[in-house]
């Protein structure tokens, strides 16, 4: 969703360039594990981080990983930024850039899963190509991703998920996991919510999520 | 379901065998298009026909096709029969036999689609292997379907349609059609229900269902 423009961004990540980084920067594809206190750790990147409520539960339940949150919003990504100045997590790092620039920015193999959640359905036809699981981006995933390196996504949206079970199916990926009702499966109990998760899925909304690695 | 044995079925069979084939036969593959009416018309089948609802209004929504029902229960295709005896429709015929074992029974590319209608879930991971898209069942599908012919599977079994899906996606099937509700779908309108998908759908159940070719 959008949100309104925070005027005090800009200021917030000009203060705080050991937290944030803004693209377009040269240098930081390949760089990222530096940014990080652990450097030895694996890299898992969310691309649109919204409010951020996710990629905090994960860097917080998952010590051992790196993250790496991406989000094209100042607004929603000035509100990660907020959190993690009072949490100090070492092992997360915020990046304001467009995810569907990713190679760009991640060097070959340089992230070891990747996270898609509750991505813009975009549910005209003409438009599915903006999808952030259409052909095009799913090539550009799997060149960042490590060898077995999977894209694990979640979504409410009925017409997104069969649209990215055939996307993912016809470029070569294999699923490693699938549920048509992921809050009532075994998986829930490790799940990690995204506040639009959280909120639909009270009002009983079925949760889909996949993950899969490229095959070829 | 299991039915309850009918003891005049054997006899109905014996007395109406332009109709009804029975397994073990030796010189049925590759020879079915005789046993209709218009031999030149492609050949569907279904595997598992139950009482029969789907395939005899398949039949007679699509003169142009010659349909195959293939039921290993004895009392269910006695009911088929029954109706086709009194229906006498002209591209359909049935065969009582093991779906398990369709290699035997039909020639490499004889038939253009298949149909699985809510096959036996076999929920229990160790009964794996006897589900109908297990990837055995699966190669002898690729082996008597024409090249693009579609296997094209219903069910109201979430954890089969997720299994289902991830098997296809492993054994080289590509989906050209996936629909997690298929009766709000668009192809409600020529979707022809089963006995059982009538039933549960009434009940408010969602019914999953796929198209997929195999691609290799």
């Amino acid at each position: 969703m959008r949100l309104r423009n925070k005027p005090w961004v800009p200021e917030l990540i000009e203060a705080h360039q050991d937290l944030i980084i803004q693209a377009p920067q040269t240098d930081l594809a390949g760089h990222w594990a530096k940014r990080f206190a652990n450097p030895a750790l694996p890299i898992e990147l969310e691309i649109g981080s919204g409010k951020g409520q996710f990629i905090i539960g994960m860097a917080q339940a998952h010590p051992e990983i790196n993250y790496i949150a991406m989000e094209l919003q100042s607004a929603a990504i000035g509100m990660i930024l907020q959190k993690q100045i009072d949490l100090k997590l070492p092992n997360l790092q915020l990046f304001l850039g467009d995810g569907a620039a990713v190679t760009e920015f991640f060097a070959p193999g340089e992230i070891s899963n990747l996270y898609l959640n509750f991505s813009d359905p975009w549910p005209k036809n003409r438009h599915a190509k903006r999808r952030l699981t259409y052909s095009t981006f799913l090539a550009q995933y799997h060149q960042i991703l490590k060898a077995e390196g999977q894209l694990r996504f979640k979504t409410d949206n009925q017409g997104l998920f069969e649209y990215s079970l055939q996307s993912l199916n016809a470029s070569g990926w294999l699923f490693d996991f699938i549920s048509l009702d992921l809050h009532r499966s075994e998986r829930q109990a490790s799940n990690v919510e995204t506040e639009y998760e959280q909120k639909f899925a009270a009002k009983g909304q079925v949760i889909y999520a996949l993950d899969a690695h490229f095959e070829g």
